[in-house]
């Protein structure tokens, strides 16, 4: 008796020790879907959080066993999905959200975006821009973005002030910008930037030469030697229009990513924006260099660029995200529930097959595939122990979200940014019922409005 | 003196008996997006309305002085604009939302929505679908729907009861379904639809033979006698596919359009739904006889159908409005403010032009375009004195609508389905805040959940 006894006691000692295991937070709901190796969607299912990581993920009776969290989050009408990640974005040009739409691409850029661009980008003008893009991103569901603009430092700091993890680059181009008059001044700030933020929890900082047929190769080559030196990845465009692939073919008789190869450019972890018009020799060498790619599809949809051939950049093993772009004339919101949405949609005409691109597949790109492209998949764009706690709740009791016989197509066909009710980014909640904690969205949307008035003044506008 | 003073009085008498014009309703907001043939935009505006009709729209402080409403409604941070009306739909399978994804037609047709509909179509089932549809349509604001689907009658009673607008075809076609075993039964159940129906303030009955390649040619034209006979339209499915296409010309060495017409079956009110693959002659056709459209890009692009030519189609003439569709597979929603979003989107990548269907073109096609396909355009699509007062108020005060450069453009780029807050139909107010005042969403959301169980256990998913 006394030795079972001892042995009870020993059990119910170990168990209260394993109940009492330590957590942030536990955060439970109807669904959680994991985007894990297995795609395990777990019903009734819960994660728990201790600093910035989870610790694990699972049925929310045994997390609830396991786990005594400081704070609990109960969703019982919500899915947890891994928080969404955007691989292409302008944040600041929020500002200039529809500011000239339905316009041919030299009328677009002359009369409204460079004028624009040159009578208001300021670093006070990025800052606010980027707030608010910030609101946008974080109220549907966006917990990491890749951004390309001028004053990149201002935008670390307001992202680091909303919560939001972003890949942050910055911008060298070939003609003098706000920020910048010379591109030995960009690469300049550039170093500046990724020495200020090399080792921030929540930025990764990154050179952004803007493209081949704006920036010189020398220019190009001194950013990728700064990628490589700080083990960041360097961000371009590339392949977004025909004409800027004509013009590579014409003029040096190469490809846009043959340039780049044949300059070494793509000798380090890189990510290029669009790839639409990209050949399968590209898509050799993209597969062989481990680039990344943004599939952007409102916005090439939207300035009639054209359809990047998504399953076949898929299937070769090169991990293409989503980007939601800028938001004048191109988008003109920063929704990746749309993106997914529209990504399958777009695939599936453009064959005139239904099975193309999956919801599966458009989930995986908006999570996984997207942290795949940034080389973050170790850190983020899954709910598994060891990630950061990245992540978003999604509520499911509205009409349109009901009946859900499958998940994850749930997610991409029926439900909305809009839906998002939580986010957690690094295990702090930034987002609960749609309030977003760490702004002050009153003032940030002021702010846009006094902007409207000066951007359009600017332009000729009333 | 006593002249100028009689005069004076006679004016202000004048006045306030003008001041006191009385009204039911004045709804005020910052702007008033009318949508008649100037395409006026009213900043401060407001529209008085009385019983079912609007009786003046203009600036607010106009309006304010002219009339002494019962109520009224201020939205300071919204758009006022027409209903958005929705020309294709089949609101029932709402119950069916998702229940299938990226697969083949005939997968999807023979091991899900055939059997399922078989399994689970009864007139109950149609109340509750519509119900949910409602509630959906009425939340993104959707005040008139045109639909295709099987007791009809039902669908009419709830239309009513959620105090929407609708366009009801009840569904003639060769083989035996939920509520007709032979196609002879079907019509007898329109003609008795159409009976009761035909003087109703809210729905217009309609005649809904599916296709030309499920309905026999004598069907066909019984199915216009009665649309004539009750001057209502007809309408049906028209060259959705290319293997509807193929099949006619292999069969009749005739395209679907000129198989109908070689009938007589466009000799009357008629809308067609689809309309993807008609060639120039097709349009000439549809064009001499006055048929309407109805495009569906989430439809058509999620089921790979193909893209309507749609700049074509409205250069010539021909009204095409804008439809949803089905629930099951084909979109899977119910929110017009995506299809113009798409449908403007879609029509730029496939002709590689930016200016193609620009957004003053897409939110036509949803409100005066539409109500000219089903021949409403008396009665809705605009907001002018003398037309039902049909309206929906949509804020633009979210980070998303932020700043706002052109006012149209934002209404199908920025802004959503959910930013709908209020909702008149036929001078009724149905939603405020986005409470829906005329249904218990609660009993809807939990049938629906009922069903979830039934239908997929009837497909053999768990």
């Amino acid at each position: 008796m006394k030795r079972s006894g001892t042995l009870l006691g020993a059990l119910l000692v170990a168990l209260s020790l394993h109940a009492a295991e330590p957590a942030d937070w536990i955060v439970a709901a109807r669904y959680v879907v994991t985007m894990d190796a297995q795609r395990r969607v777990v019903e009734n299912g819960a994660l728990a959080i201790r600093a910035d990581r989870i610790v694990a993920v699972g049925p929310r009776a045994e997390i609830d066993s396991k786990y005594t969290p400081k704070q609990r989050l109960d969703r019982p009408n919500s899915i947890l999905a891994p928080g969404l990640i955007d691989t292409h974005t302008h944040a600041p040009m929020s500002l200039f959200r529809g500011l000239a739409d339905d316009l041919r691409l030299q009328e677009w850029l002359e009369k409204y975006i460079f004028p624009a661009e040159a009578k208001n980008v300021t670093a006070e003008f990025v800052k606010w821009g980027t707030l608010l893009a910030c609101l946008e991103m974080v109220l549907s569901g966006t917990t990491t973005y890749t951004d390309m603009y001028y004053f990149e430092e201002v935008i670390a700091e307001a992202t680091k002030q909303a919560g939001l993890r972003g890949v942050l680059g910055q911008t060298i181009i070939g003609f003098p910008v706000p920020d910048a008059k010379t591109p030995q001044e960009g690469l300049a700030r550039t170093e500046r930037f990724l020495q200020k933020y090399k080792s921030d929890p929540l930025i990764v900082p990154a050179p952004a030469p803007h493209a081949i047929y704006t920036t010189a190769d020398e220019v190009i080559k001194a950013a990728r030697a700064l990628a490589n030196k700080y083990n960041v990845p360097m961000l371009i465009h590339l392949s977004e229009t025909k004409r800027e692939n004509d013009e590579a073919m014409a003029k040096r008789k190469m490809s846009p990513t043959r340039v780049l190869d044949s300059i070494g450019a793509l000798n380090g972890r890189t990510l290029g924006a669009h790839g639409i018009w990209l050949d399968d020799a590209d898509m050799k060498i993209l597969k062989a260099r481990g680039t990344g790619l943004a599939h952007c599809p409102s916005s090439n949809s939207k300035l009639a660029s054209g359809v990047a051939k998504v399953g076949r950049i898929l299937d070769m093993g090169i991990p293409m995200g989503l980007g939601t772009d800028g938001f004048a004339g191109s988008n003109n919101d920063a929704n990746l529930f749309e993106e997914m949405d529209l990504a399958a949609k777009m695939q599936k005409v453009m064959s005139l097959d239904p099975t193309a691109l999956p919801a599966s597949r458009a989930l995986e790109m908006a999570t996984i595939i997207g942290a795949r492209a940034l080389g973050l998949d170790k850190q983020i764009g899954s709910l598994e122990a060891g990630k950061r706690a990245d992540l978003i709740a999604v509520r499911i009791d509205s009409p349109h979200a009901i009946p859900m016989y499958n998940v994850v197509s749930q997610l991409v066909y029926a439900l909305k940014g809009s839906d998002v009710n939580d986010v957690f980014v690094n295990g702090r909640i930034i987002v609960k019922d749609r309030n977003v904690l760490t702004l002050n969205a009153k003032e940030i949307l002021a702010k846009a409005v006094e902007y409207r008035t000066k951007v359009a003044a600017s332009v000729g506008m009333r």
